[in-house]
């Protein structure tokens, strides 16, 4: 399929995607594409199942149906959310949304073939708990904590996944489903996941990962801007103003370094964890609440960066520190609107994410969604 | 003209634009459209004259041609760079290729109706000059040396514009010429027409302008990234580490407080503008060779963030300070190799603008040429 052909089928589905049931007049129309093409596609589309025949209350008796409709249920997709200790795995429908869910408690430190092994099984599960066949299968999508090659699947010197490096996670899946792997790093799933179903109208967001790491995913023109070697988004290493903490990195001052849940727990006593300082938070506690505010401070001054350079008009944080309340927010305020200018914050939302861990599962849906479909 | 339409356009338009040739069979298998709807875009095309018969060695007698082409004369664009002094406008064809030009020293703070008379009267000039009419002319694309609406085309409080805030610069043109005008601003055109001309091929790019003020331009998967309310790119308010200067914006530290050319100008015996900090350069002061490297060491920092989060493969560096010589790029290479993750340099090329001023004409004529012809 050249280019030109899945640009072609690009416009044909989107048209339908949104739900809304069409005749072949108003496919023609709206497509561009000539009347016998329409035809084409339309009994192509039929054939797989991605589009049905629409029955509305005027029946057109024994005649072709007069409309067609997208259908979601056609096929579905397997969505993994791989983190540090744990592999959640979901079904969906062709629109993202889930089926069936799974978590299984494992450490990604167990290497590549035990932690995969768990969602090919976890995959079979779920087909067998929905009742559809491997056949029905549209993709996989993969969400992994740690830089991914998107183009090839594999990921690129990931820090906390020791025995990843460079092996071969969407090869490896495809050897046993026989269908499309789609892996990228879990902050741009998040973020693809988070805009598709909460702010699906914004051209322009900017979600951010505050966890034991600090990481971003950027929408840019309403897509994914993964950058040249799919390294985009690492706000987590570039250096705050007037510290020199050191970074597993090598270098020394970098936000990920000042302001993550790692670097917190490090100074608090009571805390090893972000649930820990989510949970000192909570209880009232002081010196927490002080860290957490401090470290919404050092994002803040490291996102008006990205402000000024993107001026995005939504801004979502989350990961798991995000929970710790409203201090984080209130400190990122503080020092972004300071040192923003006043024509890039006109009208910015700075917003908690909404979907939750959802977001992961949703966007990885969303990676194999875009690719089938070619959008 | 429905979104889905002109998406088809795009697709037909894009095909041709690269000049080469093509039966009317290619274009159906290539475009994706019914041939009934080839032929009708194909008359269509052929009686604007954006499309013509394209008459090979074998020549097809009285039969209809059998090839068609796009026809880059078939228009002519108006393309003005205005800066803080001079208006210097050119006439292209459809490609972006300069036809004729001339320059007009005349200082921004005229105000709007001076200067954009002057864009006219010369654009008048430069249609007679070549002899083209008023009726060909497919719009009008103009840089602005400050922030613009470029929904709009009206200025958003520019600092060094006098009497040009939310002026209506579009309607005024558009008046007298009646075809489109889009207005954006320099940088914006500059990485523009330096993309187009010099690294077409290249998905993420950064162009830095280095002169009176600091600013960049982005280009995301291909395209301009603007930003929510037209202000991305703004990285000359962006805080530069360990630095206190006053800046023109009422910020402390900001990377144009510290490295642009008036700044430099400011700290440098002998030196009122960046024409004289090059001159001086270039006679071998050591004043100013220390103080151009240390000003790329700044702008390095501040670029390593960009690098981070964009993660591009090319970095272009323009603006009248980039005549400095090699100590501008090397003072910037060592603070953004020692402040960028690994991944991230992995290819990146750092190289000083090729097009010089044809960047800013070119890159104008490049927003009609996306304009007109829906790419």
């Amino acid at each position: 399929m050249g280019e030109q052909d899945s640009a072609g089928s690009d416009l044909f589905l989107r048209l339908l995607l949104d739900g809304r049931p069409r005749t072949r007049a108003e496919l023609v129309d709206s497509s561009g594409l000539g009347r016998s093409t329409v035809n084409i596609r339309i009994e192509s589309l039929l054939s797989t199942g991605l589009v049905v025949p629409y029955d509305d209350a005027e029946s057109t008796g024994g005649r072709p149906a007069a409309r067609f409709r997208f259908n979601p249920a056609a096929l579905v997709i397997l969505a993994a959310d791989i983190g540090a200790t744990h592999v959640t795995v979901a079904l969906t429908d062709l629109h993202g949304e889930i089926l069936d869910r799974a978590n299984t408690p494992l450490s990604i430190a167990e290497g590549p073939e035990a932690v995969l092994r768990t969602v090919a099984k976890t995959g079979r599960a779920l087909l067998r708990s929905t009742g559809r066949a491997k056949t029905e299968l549209a993709g996989i999508g993969i969400g992994l904590p740690g830089p991914v090659e998107h183009s090839t699947g594999r990921p690129n010197h990931p820090p906390i996944m020791p025995g990843w490096d460079a092996y071969d996670v969407a090869g490896r899946l495809r050897d046993e489903f026989a269908v499309p792997v789609l892996v990228d790093n879990d902050v741009n799933i998040m973020a693809l996941g988070e805009h598709a179903t909460q702010y699906a109208e914004v051209e322009h967001l900017l979600f951010l990962k505050v966890a034991t790491g600090i990481g971003a995913g950027i929408i840019s023109g309403g897509r994914l801007h993964r950058g040249a070697q799919g390294a985009a988004g690492d706000i987590g290493h570039i250096q705050t103003p007037g510290n020199t903490e050191m970074c597993r990195c090598g270098n020394l001052g970098c936000l990920e370094a000042v302001a993550s849940a790692s670097a917190l727990a490090a100074k608090l006593d009571g805390a090893s964890s972000s649930q820990d300082i989510v949970d000192l938070v909570r209880a009232g506690n002081t010196a927490a609440t002080s860290a957490v505010r401090q470290a919404g401070r050092e994002i803040g001054t490291v996102l008006a960066a990205a402000v000024n350079l993107l001026n995005p008009s939504v801004i979502v944080v989350g990961g798991s520190l995000s929970q710790a309340g409203d201090s984080l927010l209130a400190g990122i305020r503080e020092t972004l609107y300071a040192r923003s200018l006043p024509l890039a914050t006109t009208g910015l939302r700075i917003v908690t994410a909404h979907a939750g861990q959802d977001a992961a599962l949703r966007g990885a849906a969303i990676l194999v969604q875009q690719h089938v479909l070619a959008l």
